[in-house]
């Protein structure tokens, strides 16, 4: 082991063993001899094919941005439906015409001060790491939110949480390489993976995410042979947060307890934390919910940040954790911007990875959102991303209430195993209209479905109760060919679900679509509380009508 | 032979037995399925995760832009130097302070109008192909300036060139396989496909670009042996218009022969042309110049149009060529936005190798850019093209003046040999201060450099003269390390040209250097007249003390 000095002991180790053929076959770019001579000064320029920026059309850029209390920190606790002019609903139906604060922000071609965010230089070609001024917003960002538990790491551009997944495959995997996944997952993962021949090994997860035992087993039973030549994986993809498709939420025990497996089994992990200012805390039912504590609405950034599940970044002792966040979520996807923090040698190649593609994120977005959180600040971003938080719970809330309003959801302590061990998994019956419930009513209903309220996130992600359906008694149908079926009828009904095959990390092994088991994920993230509404309603005519 | 009907006689053949098999390992998108669903009215979407856009902060962006006829069609001849005082010259200098004149464009996110660009859809997670304005754009643009000789051709965004190279080297070549481009060529193209194994074929070049003898001497004789077990390349790498680094044009009659050899070997033209509207004619000595004719400066856009070189697409009736273009050169780098135009199969790969990294570019830059040519229309957006290009010719009299007030440059048609047939190549002189030249003054004078002045795009490609050199002959150095020596006191000295070898085709199969030839690239793009004329002083002053 190298042993640091007092003032380096917590520097990254070196881990570019886990770099790729690819990776490696890399070059350094021409241009780094060219470096050490571009600060000079009055350094005469001729060596790029820049333009001038006198020819960039765009003299000025400016925008009306929202204020950073935009939103509530806790949205009102729906334990009523609200009247239909209230602000509330007005915001929540999409209504284009509502009022809202904004501020302006501008940036010019040629500022005054020329060190300010200029679209002279955000115009013109820039590194892949990132605008200048941008990179410092980010370091103080993770600095405080994130807390990194080594030193020396560094922050560095890309063009959304896609893109970075997709240079860290190739970056550390070879043709033939796994990487460890929960069972279910976010299928452009496994996209960007599979035509470079880089598969996924399936780890077992429940109600918190990835199992820790599961993964153990995974690693130290590792059998070449039987895994049809596969090395054992060196690389892990993971959703902490509001997990995809299936809204877990990792704690930070657990999180530390696979990060130390990983550190024993030479593990690198990428973090893809999307969802992570949409922790959103427990389901707790409309008739027994109520308004916040005064004290919850108190702003205070660094409290709220407390509340959040740490990163892995926070364990990371190593500079073993790719994390890769996105203003997708938290700004707008369209935006196509966000950023890795890693250690110094895997971002140096994650860099080169990014130069022969994107180059650099676009300059409109760079510049426009570094000047929205310059103009907002640390503190204002966070009370923005509370504000966001706030709106999401109250999306989760509405669409299970909407679903509580014509099934009849109870707490079924006999299904919290296996995926859902140790959660408080609802199951979703037939709903008795008229008069109280007899034992026998209770007893004879039909269980359409069950699932997990998810604490983070914007998916309720449902297992449906095929077992009684009598095509699946009768063999003529499976589990997932019952699940497509039931998903068209919804369609062809005009509710678009997400059919669960979709996230199946086994399914891209197996083309005889023979998992079995039928799931849907249902996106809460945009969809106005009327549509919700019309939604569950649907569901629950379709569903009527597949079991009769 | 496929027959067609005659209303489709013109349309792309397929091609796809090009594809590489990464390229044929990318999965249709699980969400094609979902696409037919996607029309349907009152449709409620609870299928993606995308973020509610009333949590987008940006409100309205809005811009200043320049007027498309910001500069001159004719930028003024400059027979004598300007006064300071003079607009142009304060315009050169790249004043900020300059008056610009501009109107206002803007995008909201909500606007009345649902089918204009707004960003509550521009800043959504959107299509890889790019917004449905920008196509409609582009597909005028296209349809109008490059006129492709099939009918069946397709628009698809990308995020600039060089991702559009990199999609198009791993959808169409495997490991191993090799690509036609010309002899010297753009660094990056083959920085993005070395990591795949995928190496370039060097074809010789003239003054008017690759050889179309050349490129059939290489594919007929081709020898999979003698090529260390080369395939015969299917794919062309061309920059055909102010070619990168050597300022080739290359004329119409020589694309239709290139383009048909082409079809004879079956090889697809990936066609890089971010120069195009950099076409600036030849250059004529500041003695000789004279001011333009005013019928030169009416603003007629079919007529401006009709002066540049046609693309390949205008010869390719059967679409293989993978035609690219960029706003990096024609609004600003920063922009990273760009499209292809090419055969509806080769297009669909394309976009698919684009959705697992990017998925789309940037929103800000898509809307900004979309409303900005809304506003100026096709007819301004061709003038401003015009202005951009009476501004390149300009820099490029005013480089090759300042290189003439330093140095005796003469046209000598001996050197208008090999890479340089059929041009007039200037030679660089030592310049004799004081009385007339005696034919001996001029015969011992040294020969420094030479290069043919470009008719397009953005740079000066120099041939330096070592052949007289005491250290080369010697044999203590070779053309190669003298190229770098030299290249390094000049830095020193305070000026940056690129190094020529940072352009070889051949280099990068070859670390001993052995080229042996110097070159120098010097872009002429962005410097001052003050800064071009302070480099061509700095450089005869260090080639005087280097061949001293």
């Amino acid at each position: 082991m190298i042993k640091y000095g007092k003032k380096e002991e917590r520097k990254a180790i070196d881990l570019s063993h886990h770099l790729s053929e690819l990776s490696k076959a890399r070059p350094v770019s021409p241009l780094k001899g060219l470096a050490r001579y571009l600060g000079k000064p009055g350094l005469v320029m001729l060596a790029g094919g820049m333009p001038s920026p006198e020819y960039f059309p765009f003299h000025e850029l400016s925008a009306e941005v929202l204020v950073p209390n935009s939103f509530p920190i806790e949205a009102p606790a729906l334990t009523s439906a609200p009247a239909e002019t209230s602000w509330f609903w007005r915001l929540f139906g999409g209504n284009a015409q509502k009022e809202v604060q904004t501020t302006h922000i501008s940036v010019a071609k040629y500022p005054a001060d020329r060190l300010t965010v200029n679209l002279a230089t955000a115009l013109q070609y820039g590194t892949a790491q990132g605008l200048p001024a941008l990179q410092a917003v980010w370091r103080e960002f993770v600095g405080k939110v994130y807390k990194p538990a080594y030193d020396d790491w560094t922050v560095l551009a890309d063009t959304g949480n896609t893109d970075g997944w997709s240079r860290c495959a190739v970056t550390l995997m070879n043709r033939g390489d796994g990487f460890l996944t929960e069972e279910w997952t976010y299928p452009s993962a496994l996209a960007a993976a599979r035509p470079f021949g880089i598969r996924s090994v399936p780890v077992a997860m429940d109600g918190n995410g990835m199992r820790p035992d599961a993964l153990r087993k995974v690693l130290s039973e590792w059998n070449v042979e039987e895994r049809g030549g596969m090395k054992r994986p060196h690389v892990m993809y993971t959703v902490p947060v509001g997990q995809n498709p299936s809204g877990a939420n990792m704690p930070a025990s657990r999180k530390k307890e696979i990060y130390d497996i990983c550190v024993e089994y030479d593990v690198i992990i990428c973090e893809d934390d999307p969802y992570y200012f949409q922790q959103v805390g427990e389901y707790i039912p409309k008739d027994r919910r109520s308004a916040p504590a005064a004290s919850e609405s108190v702003e205070d950034p660094a409290r709220y940040i407390e509340t959040l599940v740490p990163s892995y970044l926070q364990f990371d002792y190593q500079g073993r954790v790719i994390r890769m966040d996105t203003f997708s979520k938290t700004m707008a996807p369209g935006s196509r911007l966000g950023w890795f923090t890693t250690s110094p040698i895997l971002a140096e190649r994650l860099e080169r990875q990014g130069e022969t593609t994107t180059q650099s994120p676009c300059g409109f977005g760079q510049s426009l959102i570094t000047q929205l959180l310059l103009s907002w600040k640390y503190d204002g971003y966070v009370r923005w991303l509370q504000g966001i938080s706030g709106q999401y719970k109250m999306r989760r809330d509405l669409f299970i209430d909407a679903l509580a309003d014509e099934f009849d959801l109870q707490i079924t302590p006999r299904l919290a195993v296996g995926v859902w061990e140790g959660c408080d998994v609802l199951v979703a019956s037939e709903k008795i209209q008229g008069g109280e419930m007899s034992e026998k009513k209770v007893f004879g209903r039909k269980q359409f479905f069950s699932f997990v309220p998810p604490a983070a996130g914007m998916f309720v992600w449902l297992k449906l109760h095929f077992d009684g359906h009598r095509d699946l008694v009768a063999g003529k149908e499976t589990e997932e060919s019952l699940e497509m079926k039931l998903w068209e009828e919804i369609a062809e009904a005009g509710v678009l679900f997400s059919p669960g095959w979709f996230f199946s990390a086994d399914h891209e092994h197996d083309d005889t679509n023979a998992r079995g088991e039928g799931h849907f994920r249902i996106a809460f993230s945009s969809a106005s509380a009327d549509d919700m509404k019309k939604a569950a309603r649907t569901f629950r005519r379709v569903l009527d009508r597949f079991f009769a």
